[in-house]
């Protein structure tokens, strides 16, 4: 998988794509990730890429120009299954839309700032707007960071484990039940004795009871 | 305000937080963020900071004793007001939580990996749990820098132009409405009519029917 990153703040991505399992799905080979900087695609002298927005009002908004060349440069070599806007008025990301993403060859994510790009991009250019949640950012590059993680982390190969990843929250609509390890006891606090049975037909049923407990109490709404 | 992260993974911060609107409220003085290496609290020569889970099962879970060590070592010279630990059960992240949040002195976060943290971690020391999605992550480092910046741009001073942050997404439940700016004419898409009269009631009237037609369309739950 192919993921393409247009930002005006491609430092800010470096870290986060550098380490953890992004930097070992990028080792594998399973995952590319690109970083291009928009201002590179400015026409202007001093490399501007926002503008007053039309109609007044505070914030500026980036400009339709440099983000349209950078688009169609990078199309000339790539093609891309979705072009994707980061927008907390977007979809809003979750497990399955993280799943389908994760089976998509090449994708372009654009990252907003101030008070966001001109509209005609998100008419005429994208294909997708996608919410990692209902709050502000300073900028859509960690929403970008998140989404990379979240689709990443599924791409066959990438996990170490991959029925660890079956089992997290989200995917069968459960919330995942508590995790304990060692000691057994720390403080008087003492891990449920069910865990330390060995009887791994009680330890599937508490654990499916808890999930379901742990749900029913904090996310009704996902039952 | 301070806020302290704990993580296995400090480096993957590094970038977020020297850059943009947080880079911004640090210079200023407006917000300390200090990112603490777990590796550092572990009690075992090896640093190890997982271990397998009591019960059995894919994926490891983050020791107990170094977090309690790395937390109480902080408590001698701060005190906290919330300590937060991002997991994908915990409440869902929105600008209320945000806005709430942006109003407290001293947070300690804590970031999970692998399947998470110790139960009892939860239970005696935690005070806030949450979750930025519905997703899973590979860590809760990206949810915790989304946080962050999410906090961060609410306090007083750091935006530049504050009345920009009151007109955001989410703040009165309505999406934005669309912004445009130059040029006013782009391969025949042209920006609206109304947003070039100069008339201003006429404008407010159009942001506002376009925000409530947006997030009608987009998101009805929040009306």
């Amino acid at each position: 998988m192919r993921i393409d990153i247009i930002s005006v703040q491609p430092g800010l991505l470096e870290s986060p794509f550098s380490h953890s399992i992004l930097k070992r799905a990028q080792t594998k080979g399973l995952l590319e990730v690109h970083v291009h900087n928009l201002r590179d695609y400015s026409t202007q002298k001093q490399k501007q890429v926002d503008d007053c927005q039309f109609g007044g009002g505070a914030g500026m908004v980036m400009m339709l120009e440099p983000i349209v060349r950078a688009i169609e440069t990078l199309q000339e070599t790539v093609t891309y299954d979705e072009i994707i806007y980061l927008t907390p008025d977007g979809k809003t990301l979750n497990q399955q839309i993280a799943n389908q993403l994760s089976l998509k060859g090449n994708l372009l994510l654009l990252c907003g700032h101030y008070k966001g790009i001109d509209q005609r991009i998100r008419e005429h250019f994208v294909t997708k707007e996608i919410s990692i949640g209902d709050y502000v950012l300073s900028g859509g590059e960690l929403a970008a960071a998140v989404l990379v993680d979240a689709i990443g982390r599924l791409i066959p190969g990438v996990l170490n484990d991959e029925t660890s990843a079956l089992l997290d929250s989200f995917q069968d609509n459960l919330l995942a039940p508590p995790v304990y390890t060692r000691p057994e006891e720390f403080r008087g606090w003492r891990v449920p004795d069910v865990l330390l049975s060995g009887d791994h037909k009680k330890i599937d049923d508490w654990r499916h009871e808890q999930a379901l407990e742990r749900t029913k109490e904090r996310r009704p709404d996902l039952l």
